[in-house]
């Protein structure tokens, strides 16, 4: 059975409701075997695709990743990628900006790290927290020395959406396929990891004081994805609210998502021409 | 038998003579099944050690890959490091100076690409190509607009080698392990390859008027890696000449060195003081 991912998928001017969107839905899997064993079919499939992708030379992925902490963005990279010829993937993780990043508009450094013309990109987080703890903390907004006649109030964030859609579409003109994944996690399943992590003496390194705090903003955070969703999926680039509550769910799910793109494209391996193949083998005579 | 490697290690100031060192030696393995189990077994340690790196987040690995054509550098990417998390492999694919690069220093572009602190980076080429390509090809240094005053004949290697040599010793100071892997392949191997690559048309666009160009220089290769591994391995950042020609076993040799190199760090996942599990501990209760 192939998993469909359609339901996931946002649609273009959605009034998104999140509490509407399911952050667990039936298994895609019947056993961990099974799952493994799909998994790993997924990875030989991408590796093919990814093989075919850099290739052709005409076309890039850029896989983005956003979501509350401990939905499980690093398990999806590892798990999804792993297997996947690394030269051709490339993983950015968005860390707090750098003065000199704050001394640029806020998609710039997003801009650096794109990935090359063949290759699949991963974004850990990207510039739509500029719109997501942006939001919801506005004194940070108010540190960006942004100018004087900028727009305030809701104005920013419509400014800021469309500065992201502007980018996105021009990136896909160019021939990079945009595929947006909010790992959609319920507060109680995050409660649950963020225990495991305490308790954990493996895990407990990862677990800060932050990560409390931020959580005590769950709904203003529901509030500003739901916005963002509805404003800047498009048929193009769109997004997709991938149920995390179940990490082995989720993960066949983005691949399938990513497969479903890369297949989408219909690469192929490039053909020789009559006269590049009468070169190739007047240069097989040459080696001695 | 854990692969020994120490006798492909080239010495600090060796005389280094390539035809007396081999392209094949006896496999690691003893059959198509057993290597894929070792390469597997590898991976996972590698994986294991990569999760180390990065939660301790002290030290890098930065794996330099040189070597003629199709000696196997793309396939040592693909099978030595799929399978670790992509998120801490960051690869960099050195191709043709543009000309903002030739308008630095030769290390500019490669340091611009150094891998971030906790990640394993690999250079498919590297700034070696400088005293490599360059040094076969002395038009190209004629065309790096060069100051008029730079030395001439042999002492621009010297100088260039006394270059390379400070940066490996400043990154390695920083925590920086430097591994040099030059793929040693014989010319008869390589020429059996590139048949391969003309007569498999999934492969032929691989294929190009400059790999038999540059073949026909391969003496002169050969004495532009004797000098520069002689004068650029030292104890710190060695280089290693692996045999090629047997690309299953190179890629088992490559892995163990990266091996040995990671586990000499004796890494360790941090741990928390009295007063940072204290400190948990009170989070925890904070958590509704």
């Amino acid at each position: 059975m192939k998993i469909s991912t359609g339901k996931f998928r946002i649609r273009p001017g959605e009034d998104v409701d999140l509490r509407k969107r399911a952050t667990l839905v039936p298994p895609f899997y019947e056993s961990r075997a099974h799952y493994q064993d799909l998994l790993a079919r997924h990875v030989s499939q991408m590796r093919d695709q990814q093989d075919l992708l850099y290739a052709s030379n005409r076309h890039s992925i850029l896989l983005i990743l956003q979501a509350m902490d401990a939905a499980g963005k690093d398990g999806v990279i590892e798990h999804v990628m792993s297997g996947v010829n690394p030269q051709g993937c490339q993983v950015f993780s968005f860390k707090h900006p750098s003065e000199e990043e704050l001394d640029h508009d806020f998609l710039w450094h997003a801009v650096r790290n794109l990935p090359e013309r063949g290759r699949i990109g991963i974004f850990n987080r990207s510039y739509y927290e500029e719109v997501l703890i942006v939001r919801v903390h506005p004194e940070i907004l108010r540190s960006q020395n942004l100018p004087l006649d900028s727009p305030g109030g809701e104005r920013v964030w419509e400014d800021r959406y469309r500065s992201i859609a502007g980018l996105e579409r021009h990136l896909h003109r160019n021939g990079t396929r945009i595929v947006k994944i909010f790992l959609h996690l319920s507060k109680e399943e995050q409660k649950r990891r963020f225990l495991q992590r305490i308790d954990d003496p493996r895990k407990n390194w990862k677990f800060s004081r932050a990560d409390v705090e931020e959580r005590k903003h769950w709904k203003e955070y529901m509030r500003a994805y739901e916005a963002c969703l509805g404003a800047t999926s498009t048929r193009d680039c769109p997004w997709y609210a991938v149920p995390a509550d179940d990490k082995q769910n989720a993960r066949l799910i983005v691949q399938r998502i990513v497969l479903d793109t890369l297949e989408g494209l219909r690469l192929a391996y490039p053909k020789l021409d009559a006269r590049q193949k009468r070169e190739l083998l007047a240069l097989r005579k040459q080696l001695t």
